[in-house]
């Protein structure tokens, strides 16, 4: 896999994921010198090309001057986010996410309000590639992502291991009246037809943010940010 | 300018904006039938042609079949923001948001959130185009945009006007610490260097999130849902 932007890559050295070989443009080592030392620190092969051959290699068109080689994404497994914890556990579930540059928000803003993982399906679902992680700023590389089977298969082992588990969309209770200080899963619908019908019924509770608006939907990274940071403002 | 896509140009047609002519592939008035039957009933002229002539015509190359013209994008004067309200007033304010997708994203939570106005700089911004109507869902039409010559003055007279003006950054006071119930204006700076140095010195607070992961930012627009949200949440 590879995994581009200054951002990302610095975000990816910074991880312990295990890093084959970092491309950079000639001169690069300059301007980019802080990706440039770090990779020499972990004794990372760092090799010089010119523009040209970047432009080759790179998947998203944005390589920045550097381009990283990492193995395969390594996915966390489902019964790692089931695990006891001391404190409340917080999981994201991706019900039909398809859309890389929606993937990757999500993984971000969960990175960033704490969560301790995401769950994404292996079907229908955009999966964790390099511009997933180059889109999430490197946050996949630091937060655990679980691929399952099917979402309802997951939201039943986590109801097992005791989450409280909620589905957000506009139709649902209001979400400022809900505790979430326990261990709470929030699942995130699709782009085109939001969350399942079928995992809705799973859902403990479907929970809406107040729209004022005369558009009716916030996007599903938007959503999650401002549900997300309830749970934050609560559970602090 | 253009607006396309059938979400966007349905918001459109429910606004009061006028249309100059509604361009529709063949065969498109069955499954845009609601929007076909809004144009007729609003007497706006319907052109229908063939899939390459709507391909020439996009601007966004995601038309989905329809493409309305309208006129150009009639921003609001500040003064609107500024007049006197029964309600307390909120407005966002953009310094430096250059990419499309992160104004599109931020005038869509603003609308959603019940902000009574979104205010952008002449220079060094996005404007209101076509595509950012489109990638704003069409909140663009429903929301007063004004734009002006800097934003620093912008927020000179919104400080007049009564507002409290607050920046969006990751090294500023506890957000849910400040109280958010008053007139309240939360400037979001841009993708690269966050808000301007000047600006930064004329807001009353910075304002943060909690970040509890490794990626130290939130996208631009995710921070604003989760601020605007904290506000929505005091206020109501």
């Amino acid at each position: 896999m590879k995994v581009e932007g200054r951002n990302a890559v610095l975000e990816l050295l910074k991880s312990d994921k295990s890093v084959d070989k970092l491309l950079m443009q000639k001169g690069a080592e300059g301007s980019a010198g802080r990706i440039f030392a770090m990779a020499r620190e972990k004794n990372i092969r760092v090799q010089f090309a010119d523009a040209r051959a970047l432009e080759r290699e790179s998947e998203t068109g944005r390589h920045q001057g550097v381009i990283a080689f990492v193995s395969e994404y390594e996915y966390a497994d489902l019964s790692d986010l089931c695990a006891p914890k001391g404190s409340p556990r917080f999981v994201v579930v991706c019900d039909g996410v398809e859309d890389v540059h929606n993937l990757g928000s999500i993984v971000r803003v969960a990175e960033c309000a704490g969560a301790d993982g995401v769950v994404i399906p292996k079907n229908k679902s955009a999966q964790i590639t390099g511009a997933v992680v180059r889109i999430s700023e490197g946050a996949a590389n630091h937060i655990k992502v679980a691929r399952v089977p099917g979402v309802n298969y997951a939201i039943d082992e986590l109801k097992k291991a005791g989450y409280w588990v909620y589905g957000l969309e506009s139709d649902g209770e209001d979400i400022y009246a809900c505790d979430l200080t326990g261990d709470i899963a929030l699942v995130v619908g699709g782009e085109n037809s939001g969350i399942g019908a079928l995992t809705r019924k799973k859902c403990d509770k479907i929970l809406s943010l107040p729209l004022y608006g005369k558009v009716n939907s916030l996007n599903a990274s938007v959503a999650l940010g401002a549900a997300a940071y309830e749970a934050v403002r609560q559970r602090r």
